[in-house]
């Protein structure tokens, strides 16, 4: 999906809601089996009723790696019943060596036919650019993340600024905001306005509203662009809203409720 | 595999090889299908081949994944292979906020069963620690990897110090030389006595010795310690030594050229 039709879609559904799809066995509700195959009907019926309400879903792959093959499986059976009008992230944080980088891209863009995947930027150069250069895919790189440990390396100081920061100026320097946006978490409250300055024209993925703290009138306040420039990602709020055999009403009820409150920026 | 009996290993077989298995589809020998299964069949050949020579594999999952869930599904089948012998290693450079950190580390340390897997810990401690605390399990942290692209966030300035420095400091606090390693790339010469003398006690894994230009020789001397404290990897030099239908045969001869190298040494 390239950047026109992205935004075209997040504009005429007045929506930029990502659903994160992150099933934890352990979570599941009653009547869903505690299984591969438990964790798949739930993801279906997740995804069935929230589709109206969400642009977007992005997929954790720990939450499919961890029951081997038969995840992975289903995790290309999950993203193959998403239809073209919602824009599809493998939330993987990879990245390596380029000849490395280069077989994730393939992994993630051919195989298993997502939209974009995200990428940690540690590594450098040649663990970047490798992801970029497919047609109307697109490269999530971290900017600055959501949770508390984003302290201890993102957020330490280098030269006259931040690890975070400088990072964030070489990825843009090697990538187009067509093809490549940034993860910024919503916790992240103080920075906000200064990472938007500097970045006017990314894409920012913006995961941690919800469970983790953040607020999504704070993250529109200090994100939102004429291009729109943001996916607002939930994950447990809406996977979790309710433990009952109809759990899937409710979460698409949360995500309506999310939609609502975004349909108010347009 | 605990310290003790990984240090009693390699000092018994005199050897700290560790043959990467990168299979790339694109480079398969004559007689090999260009397909999963001649990925599997190509593996099989190589691991049997080796396992004289070498006391580690490294299985480098992008190779695999690039064929979804059929690529994961051999690389279990060839963990399941390798006797307990031999120290494991998935090198996927994984690491997520906390309870997706916690996925990853329940995929590969018990469902893939793994011994150590490597991770990338630029998102911080939460990211890292789900990863510790498993017994006999390794998490392998980048320290300073290989490639041409550490110069660009790695070797960046930070304090009065350098941003891979900081994060090994920081990393270190939080796992003991029992459950953690560091990747020091081969190629990284100038900083390797430094790093040694900083952290005597971890093992680092070794890689970019022969294809990505680093020496064998250089690596023992700034690395090796009275405990070893390393592992050195060899992957596209072994895997690809010959074309032939015979290629197996070259592997392992190159691999026991490595090996009575590192034998020198005790």
């Amino acid at each position: 999906m390239n950047k026109e039709k992205l935004i075209n879609i997040i504009k005429t559904k007045k929506n930029f809601l990502c659903v994160g799809i992150d099933p934890d066995m352990d979570k599941m509700p009653v009547g869903i089996e505690r299984n591969v195959y438990g964790v798949k009907l739930f993801c279906e019926k997740i995804i069935h009723a929230t589709l109206p309400y969400c642009m977007s879903y992005k997929f954790n792959l720990a939450f499919f790696e961890c029951f081997g093959w038969e995840g992975i499986k289903i995790f290309q059976e999950l993203v193959a019943m998403i239809p073209d009008t919602h824009f599809i992230i493998a939330d993987a944080k990879r990245g390596d060596i380029g000849n490395t980088s280069k077989k994730y891209a393939e992994a993630y863009f051919n195989t298993f036919q997502c939209d974009a995947i995200t990428i940690n930027p540690y590594m450098g150069e040649d663990s970047v650019t490798p992801f970029l250069g497919f047609k109307d895919k697109w490269a999530i790189v971290l900017g600055l993340t959501s949770n508390k440990g984003s302290q201890d390396i993102e957020l330490m100081p280098s030269g006259d600024s931040q690890v975070y920061l400088n990072t964030m100026t070489k990825c843009a320097s090697w990538g187009k905001a067509t093809e490549m946006m940034f993860v910024i978490g919503a916790t992240q409250s103080e920075e906000m306005k200064k990472i938007r300055t500097l970045f006017p024209h990314y894409f920012f993925l913006v995961p941690g509203v919800g469970a983790q703290g953040g607020s999504l009138d704070e993250v529109c306040e200090n994100l939102l662009t004429d291009e729109i420039g943001i996916l607002i990602n939930s994950s447990r709020e809406i996977l979790y809203a309710s433990q009952e055999e109809d759990f899937q009403v409710h979460s698409a009820e949360k995500a309506r409720e999310m939609a609502e409150k975004m349909a108010l920026y347009f």
